[in-house]
């Protein structure tokens, strides 16, 4: 198979400095990554094919490195430019109406053993391209999420941090997996070791009360990109915004309720544990939405919804 | 490379079904068990090339999977099969003095994605056979293990259960990392979110006070099988023998101590946080070690000493 | 309308010492029962008519009324007799293969309040029969129980103690209704404040790992009476039975599990937080269901299986 | 007994849209209100006969309501005018220098079981005036009020919420008792569930430090009315006011406090778990006491004294 | 004065070696164990003069010893042989029908710093004679003590063992400071941080539940000399007893209780937070008391009563 | 030795309102200070053998005070003029470049029992200098600080409140111990009972991230007067400085950190659980050392490095 080829029909990867295809796209199977999850990641979308906040994220992800202790071999411009180099590399792969995910994942490498050295030394660096999951999700945007709260308590900070993001991600898994096969297509959310409301599983959730945006503050969340992107759109269009601890309470009887994340931007939520928000969409929702459409300059609810076909909802997650 | 050749030169590991060079042993980087660390693993040692207690390790990651979900696709017997089938075909690279670790690895394999369906399907099932680290901890053997408590807190049970060896093992490499870093060679315990012991790094915890030997009960500690082992050789050897919470006061205040594991079968403490336990090892540690040899058939000490040289301890986690 | 007439159509309920109607069965709006749910209750049933353990009933009640600070105004002997006396006084109103519920509520009476004397002193103390919901169960019984944790959390000790029996039942309505609204037909379990089971709403749990019952320490449950029956046929039929901590993982990969209750007695359950019981019920718990019915001399199953409709399960809370 | 000899004679209490004498105020002994506490409810009261801030206090009724999942049958303008209603139809009763607690109290109502339909469907609402209880609390009001901490601690919000005014009141109950006991005339206080002063039974505590008036935040107490009073006039005043946690040491060290409640308006402390507030009443107590009655158009403490007696303080709880 | 003086008139202290007279037995102001309270220290006491399991407070004192770090200086027979030598010292001045408390405290000395050494070097060693407090306590013999719950929680054993007994006496101070500002001449208890029953100050609490015998594991109560003597007579008499958590709830609704302690032996509790044990001290508390007052070979309770006077008891702590 | 030799050698020490040599400045060693603890205490620094804020060390002082419950028997005035006294006595002893510490201790003084009255009644006041370790802390100013995170979790405000100075130091001691025998040299931090970063050992921690600097906020740490200062500089310099709970993630990650205490002022940390700081000390933190040099009017990093030897760092606690 040939260059020509392989860039007519499958996207690549790239890997450790090099850009294969997917489907020759492979880890060690004692890769550190593999054995113990121990990596770390961050992910970003396009909007229009333009990748969106991109230092942001590239900050992030050196935050979640330092506090891995896991020492990537690149620098910050060297991550963004061969984020670039790998999103170019796959554009052309991408339909009408569509757009990627692209993430770093950087593991601690490939332990060496009783003096067998692997195959290469250092951490293990992947980039890649996935086109955002807009056909499963299109459901959320025509109608909203239904949340559900699982028994499955968010890590506390003092064993693995909230606010890195590692591949040590089967604290959220559980929680999804209990939610789906109780509630299914319901969207998981954990409270933290508290009882407080802390994430849904990929995403962080705002609460509207008596006209204020409530979100959950940074000590038991993922500071998410669009979280903050959320705050700020709150200033700039002039409504309150707090970041203090949620209650069950405050869920159950706020007026609105959305998730922010990378790929939903911001997404209503219809219900919260079986209990219905009156008038979702409500007008505060609304009008967050039209400012993150403006700010990223895409109607990035109507590109879910020319993916909606009569399937179920699914989280991905 | 052919068959004999890599017979005479190079491991092999058992993937989704078949044996193959450990170096071309590889995964898609889009396997859950990379992503999200999405996996659960187990881990029997040979004593003398034999595989010991290898249906209990089984059976424990059976109830690891059930508890995380996971469905294998295959059923015990293949895999205590399939395990035996990687120690045989790996026999002949055992050095002198030599044995394996040998672990089933079974991650939730590569997610679907928007119709995208992935070259396979189902669990990714690793099997592999790997040198017990003797030479890296011989020196733990040539004078006891220093226990340094870490700050990072085990993930609770309502997070995350201990009872499952799951692949999230960043919470355990970030104690040991944080203890590497300020007491290097030392060996990490961390401590559960009520602040009592709970298991060092990959390993359980025994202290013996007065005559008593007395160890963490499995709410918050995996149930080891060489634990459950050091449990049973008390009770036949006539030691009295307690499963109970067991305190910072307690580990400090021991008269003896030592760590369980796999590979470590029992290994004396020689301090903890710093203080050194009187006269490591003690009495009641060298009857339960002299028990264990019993057990296993071999003087597992003396071959980790055969390995000794002057270089540092490391816990290799 | 005459006693003649009232003993044809309508159950009587026993009311600070007198008999009435139940239509007529009424209590002040300032009774502290129901301002302030400041009441402690206790229900036995009967088995064919008679009550059982009438006497542990009455017992724990007096628990609950030294820990609450009520007096009832009444000893044990008396409300033993008046518990017999409004069963008689109703028992001709059982429908064949029906029995009683039989519960004694007593609040702390209507307050006096600047200078107003109430125009009774004392506790009100209330005895009434019921119908046990043999219909609305008997979907349990076929197939076993579907359990479902509740985000919402079983009152701690320190605030109130679980071991009594109050009409402050809000905490398991609101794990019921949370759970009814997102997983219909199911019934609620509750962890404790540290993230252990505890009880379900108004049930004791039970589950079987590798042949031994175990089920949580009374530290965050009821001492229920069926509880400590099922306890004790464990003992009686010789398969070995632990009161300890049960954690999510326990009940995960438990190979069986059942409720225990007045109602209830003891039944199965099918499945966990979305998770099938291999075979459920399972020998064990058959096992005991059997010792049960030759312990209360009746097939309770049969019974509420006589009374199997098509209508969906309802746990009646 | 006729309408007018009532109408001279006797309360009348407003149960499901009718007016009836106290007396005849009855609910049906199988109401969840009497048998779970499962009920919600609010209470403001009148300042010279006039309800104050009834529209905050039916707005919080409607969020306890929404978070207990129970339906009212009725919506809030209909519930404000049933409230005018119930107390035109007491005001005649009101005594000189007197004034009306009003509440509203709803229950799940009479649940339906196994077919039988209870006598009416739907919500319990009851809508009663009560005589502030001024002779009982006069002396809290000549002196100052002796807050004792209980050993009781709050029910934590992963539990019950404490921003919900609910009838399960034997938490506070409890609290209340056991100060009762042990410091006779003493108003209890609990703490939350990590230590913090939360809330005295039923009521809102502040303290003043260094010139800064300081009060818990809503997470684990209720949102009082009239502790939104005093906030806001703190503001109007220019006296900093901070709502965060608030410590036995922050207590302790105070250099004066005071309660709020609806009944209490602003009455102030005059000593915690035992030990004195120098001056009591302080001066920003008494700004904040005279600004408070200038919002309600009344002298309430001297309506209070005027109630003095020789009797015991007594908090009606 | 000299040395015959002194024999007849003061009580002497041996400090670093040497037996002073108590007025003339002082500590440098630097002393680590004043300005740290960074010591630990046993007390034992006679009976009819002789030390009371000298060797088991000992055993303590050095388990103490080692968790704090600090070196004594001289060995378990050391302290022993000084104490019988301090005690003869004193016999002398020992009235009839009283006995010596006798105490060892070890701080850790004077620091040196920045080069300036201390006139000596190394820990402080001080055995003392005090009579016990018979006249203060006397009234908790007639007629039992009354136990109160503080609002201050017992130090978690995370942040300082309540396994050793450390100067660190402060919370304990302040627990009983609160119980005796609002009800004096009762006797704290305080919860431990999860809030069960801990200790009550300076003493360990059993309580009798149907007969069996109860008391808090060592988990979070210091190990009591006493506590285990009771342990042991309860199993030398045939009384079931059981290390278990101890809830507010088995508290007020136990039969009986008692504390034991050094000085107290066993004395029972007349009530807990104001409610009344009924029939104090109850027949199985009673038996055990026989059985102490067997084991010491005297009625220690006839001694406390023959000093009985009008004054208010005091805890004296 | 008379009074003019004395005021050349030895420094003096005001106990209970004397001034006495240092030598001969002792306590009973039945002073609650040491027996229990039980003391409470503050200390100022000299600049220039000026006091610094010696005022709001006093009003600290007597809200300790307050909160223990301990009357010093002197007002503020009294004991600053004590203080000032104290200084002028022993200001000819400091050596050039040298600077004192300035302690006031008030110990609960000698308890009276069993009608042995001490030989004097009151608390027991001990006021001293004491020359600042400069020499065992210069290496500190040398490099910058390795902070480790030490197992011990700080004493939690429900048991013992971190915003009091007492002298029940052990928790911290025991920190340190632990810090100091696993990473010698190294200064002990410690978590809250959360997990949250509360205090060094006798000093607080500060971390900057993305330009703002963060300090806990006094729930659970002393509300330092030099911590005060830096939160003040932060405010007159124009950087944002915010009170927030501090993860180890936060600690971790930031960019700088540095403590501060009466001694250290503002000194850096080179590393925070074996993570360097990159190029300790940071930008901020030198502007922020800058204005506290002008604040005090004194280079006092060069006062320490004057002193820099050889030796080893010593924290001195």
């Amino acid at each position: 198979m040939n260059d020509t080829t392989t860039r007519r029909n499958e996207r690549v990867v790239w890997i450790n400095g090099e850009l294969v295809p997917e489907s020759s796209g492979n880890l060690s199977f004692r890769d550190a990554g593999f054995v113990y999850g121990d990596a770390v990641f961050d992910t970003a979308r396009t909007f229009n094919g333009v990748p969106f906040m991109l230092e942001e994220h590239i900050d992030r992800l050196f935050k979640s490195l330092r506090y891995a202790g896991i020492n990537p071999g690149y620098d910050k411009a060297a991550l963004i430019a061969a984020t670039h180099e790998t999103i170019e590399a796959n554009r052309h792969l991408l339909g009408p109406d569509e757009d990627y995910w692209v993430s770093q994942r950087i593991s601690s490498g490939v332990p060496s053993f009783e003096g067998e050295t692997p195959n290469r030394e250092g951490a293990t660096v992947v980039i890649e391209c996935m086109p955002l999951p807009l056909k499963a999700r299109a459901p959320m945007f025509n109608g909203g999420i239904d949340a559900v709260v699982a028994s499955v308590r968010r890590v506390p900070p003092e064993a693995l941090s909230p606010n890195a993001k590692t591949n040590n991600y089967m604290n959220m898994k559980m929680a999804q997996r209990e939610v789906s096969a109780i509630a299914p297509g319901s969207w998981a959310v954990l409270l933290d070791h508290n009882g407080h409301i802390s994430e849904g599983a990929g995403c962080n959730m705002f609460i509207i009360i008596d006209g204020v945006v409530v979100t959950p503050p940074t000590e038991t969340v993922l500071p998410g990109i669009s979280r903050q992107v959320a705050i700020d759109l709150c200033r700039e269009t002039g409504i309150p915004c707090e970041e203090r601890l949620v209650s069950l309470y405050d869920a159950k009887t706020a007026d609105e309720a959305f998730f922010t994340s990378t790929s939903l931007c911001i997404c209503p939520l219809r219900s919260f544990n079986g209990g219905l928000y009156p008038n979702s969409p409500g007008p505060v929702t609304e009008r967050l939405i039209e400012a993150f459409k403006n700010r990223v300059g895409m109607d990035y609810i109507a590109q879910y919804l020319q993916h909606l076909t009569d399937g179920p909802a699914d989280t991905g997650i």
